[in-house]
């Protein structure tokens, strides 16, 4: 199973302080594993990436996130602890690899993005390989080209662009891009039901058009807990002791950095609220609120 | 447009003699480039790949070649350098990736393999995204879940598995593993024409079984000439100078050692044939004999 | 030999105009190359690497360059694309490595940085292995610890960060980064005089403390010429017509924005002036004027 | 922590059977790492390598091992699995680094080799930076220039090498290369006292000629414990239940091969004796007998 984190802030937040300084990031996580569901491999194995919107609108530039992806481990990767250094953004996806599907190439590192849309997924398709075909013939011409890897959830994000309303839209409400979630999750539903695929998947996805977030924890089946999923604000998230000791402070109501992850991120456990299974959480281009709801 | 090699030798030669030692090698080459097409960029570029059998068969090992593939440049690879120094082999496949199709990734190196057989791509299908869907269409189930990079050269080899009456057979007739090149280039110029595609497409293919090589050397188009291959064949093949100078030499008639590839490898051109376009080269198991035909 | 570039712009310009998009840069180049010295190995192929400062200083952010190097062609690296699509810089350093020294790996890529000193070397050391323990001998401790690589270059920016009279100097004046540029090439004269090397060395050094740029075009011998280098300048650089052709446009005589190059970067050769063998550039914090004087 | 494993088999066996097939191989272990010391991060992080000997002497392919180094994951490597499957070898290194010291690069993945010889560490020289210059201003100038990368554990290689009395030797006795070791040990322990280092160094050294193999569990401490270091011995060391379960058998008492490694690499942790802290043991070209010797 992966790691990830998406974080939103009003405030562009220097990468580093999400990424590669905490002790607890997603990177170096080295502490209470005991949440994870899949032993059966090491973490931090095979390729990790980071994607990230500009602090600043910068016409020339343009309005798409930049993706920095690499596999070799992220820990020890000097590009990402230079660029991590000396990057601000508002909006950031990190997500490290530790699956069986698809082979070691940055093609299969997530997050893959499309225009403005930026997209990860921790989790699995079960049994994907009995329902690419149908998925595949249910894209356009111009979808059906974008997945350059060979993983289930790189056909996941293309099948997810294909319920967007207009892929090339300039915005998106987050009700949009929501709702292209859950209409996601019931198109591969009924994939693996006409396969006869009874194994459940996890689909806990993050989708993000720079402005708004959604996350989906789910599993398809009634019995079993999905992937673990986490969510935490406040005022500031700053080191407190040195080592890399982060912690996010409330000093009061306003969330200025709001973060998800597959687990929590720093030590004060009771700072992450679990989010539910088969439940998504939206969090608005104000960072300031957040709703929940079941797929 | 990228470099390869094959090479059937009766007596097992270092590959350190076929790929890193000889100064024109597909990898170290730096001479008379102008036989090349393609020159908007540099060569060497895309990473590489070799695949070899092995000198004794050993059940325990099986028949299948070994693969060794790399996306950072060939020629300064200590692996690959090691590897070729330790290593001695009858049938080898070599490939020097410079492509602008797939992304850089080892997944889309040459050659592959599946079972027994080993392909291998010098050329490029004309406007693949237009028929794509409908060579995959045309894949058994087992076929289609072969492929694992982005390139229409891996494609062009699970088509010609799909054209081998048993891919899973113990033994290959050089027949049947020409046949299937035929039916893999007649197949690719339906699919183009029902796309109203009109770019030739070059289609030098290489395969093996570990006993017989295959070559193509195919354009289609009835204008424009193919990639260049070239052919040579002699007794021995080995250092005349110091500095990496080889030469085939050809003490009598016998065909020990014979050679395909997209250019002279050697600085005495006389010594390499040229095979004409849309033509195909068979070498058979005894590496003693060859036949050409027209595709 | 290897190529670079050096770019000091009054405005921070898109790393793409300079690397990724134009046909010329030194990443793409594939174009007149009767300039090399050296043909024995294709260009592209030991690795590149890109330095840039902030264009907006951000106290958090610190003020030393951030750097992305590969071992991966450049022209084929994702991330490379993305961030030069994203990045924006007034002063930038890039490295495309091709030489026979020190093996493939991101220790041995330049640029190389200390604080804020960022550095690079086109040329090379003659019989390097003959003078560097006496070269190391030289070093503080501290700078005898910064090398993490094996080439001569990065031992030659220890040396060169040693002739600074304070390494940790929160600024340097032009003349401080062009006398350590002398007495640094002075330093190496005398070790290969000690060794009895006559192999020339070639040591074109670029230096800049992210305002000023001192680059040198300088071989030990009298007989010889240096490894090329070009300087051009104007007032935008931008691309004239499809297919990433770029000029220097001269609208007036203010110099917005200066390039150093081991070749012309653009095909209107007339824009580009050759700086003299054993002669040193210095392009001053104000990009608008520089001064050149034999070292 | 490292992990690491020497082999030494008086049959040929397929390296597969020791690295990638067994669930609890140096790449695949994800079981009981209790008897780790050192949890700050993840294992099978920093690359790994494999060194081996050839099966059978062939002149033209010389006497030194094949080397194979990684800087990506180890069990999701295509090209290690491929070769692990066509290799077969009697005497094997295997080593998974998992370090601080020294940036991931290929030549800071041990083993290295030096001719005949091969040598591996799993441990650090504590405060290697105050020692680092000594050290190599003991060494001659053949060996102070066969480091490439930038570890403590490739300069402590130059070290052993430089006791050697000749490095040049076609043959090596046991006790040669066991003597080498007690010095380089020595020699470490007094540049440590010199430069008033109390950390204790791990030393635990591997080195073998191809035929003899020394390896040593070496703490610079009278009261901790060093790195762990196991030995099993038996007649075939064989898969007993599918998924990778390994088993040493012992059919009778000759040892027809032998293991030395970091943990105990099969489920019956009764199969592995401990070696002592602060011995060392030969395994002798028969692999017949070992013997243990205080250092």
């Amino acid at each position: 199973m992966c790691r990830v984190v998406a974080v939103k802030s009003t405030t562009p937040i220097q990468l580093a302080h999400l990424l590669t300084r905490p002790r607890h990031s997603i990177i170096n996580q080295a502490f209470d594993s005991r949440l994870r569901l899949d032993l059966r491999r090491p973490i931090n194995g095979d390729g990790f990436g980071v994607g990230w919107y500009d602090s600043v609108v910068d016409e020339e530039l343009g309005c798409h996130p930049c993706l920095f992806k690499s596999i070799t481990p992220a820990w020890n990767n000097s590009n990402l602890n230079r660029i991590a250094e000396k990057t601000k953004s508002p909006l950031v996806f990190g997500h490290v690899r530790a699956t069986t599907a698809g082979s070691l190439s940055q093609d299969n590192c997530h997050p893959w993005s499309y225009e403005k849309i930026m997209f990860m997924h921790n989790g699995g398709i079960a049994e994907f390989d009995k329902i690419k075909r149908k998925l595949q013939a249910s894209l356009s011409d111009e979808l059906f080209l974008v997945p350059q890897g060979n993983t289930d959830s790189e056909w996941a994000f293309a099948l997810y662009l294909s319920k967007l309303p207009d892929v090339h839209a300039r915005e998106f409400s987050p009700a949009v891009l929501r709702d292209a979630i859950l209409e996601t999750i019931q198109h591969l539903n009924e994939l693996a039901r006409e396969a006869n695929i009874t194994e459940p998947s996890l689909l806990n996805f993050f989708v993000t058009d720079g402005s708004t977030i959604v996350a989906s924890r789910y599993i398809s089946s009634k019995y079993d807990e999905a992937a673990s999923l986490y969510f935490s604000s406040g005022t500031t998230f700053s080191e407190y002791a040195p080592g890399g000791h982060y912690r996010m402070s409330k000093s009061d109501k306003r969330e200025n950095i709001i973060m998800v992850a597959s687990e929590p991120l720093t030590f004060e456990k009771a700072d992450w609220m679990e989010i539910k299974t088969n439940t998504l959480i939206v969090i608005t281009p104000k960072a300031r609120s957040h709703v929940t709801r079941r797929p």
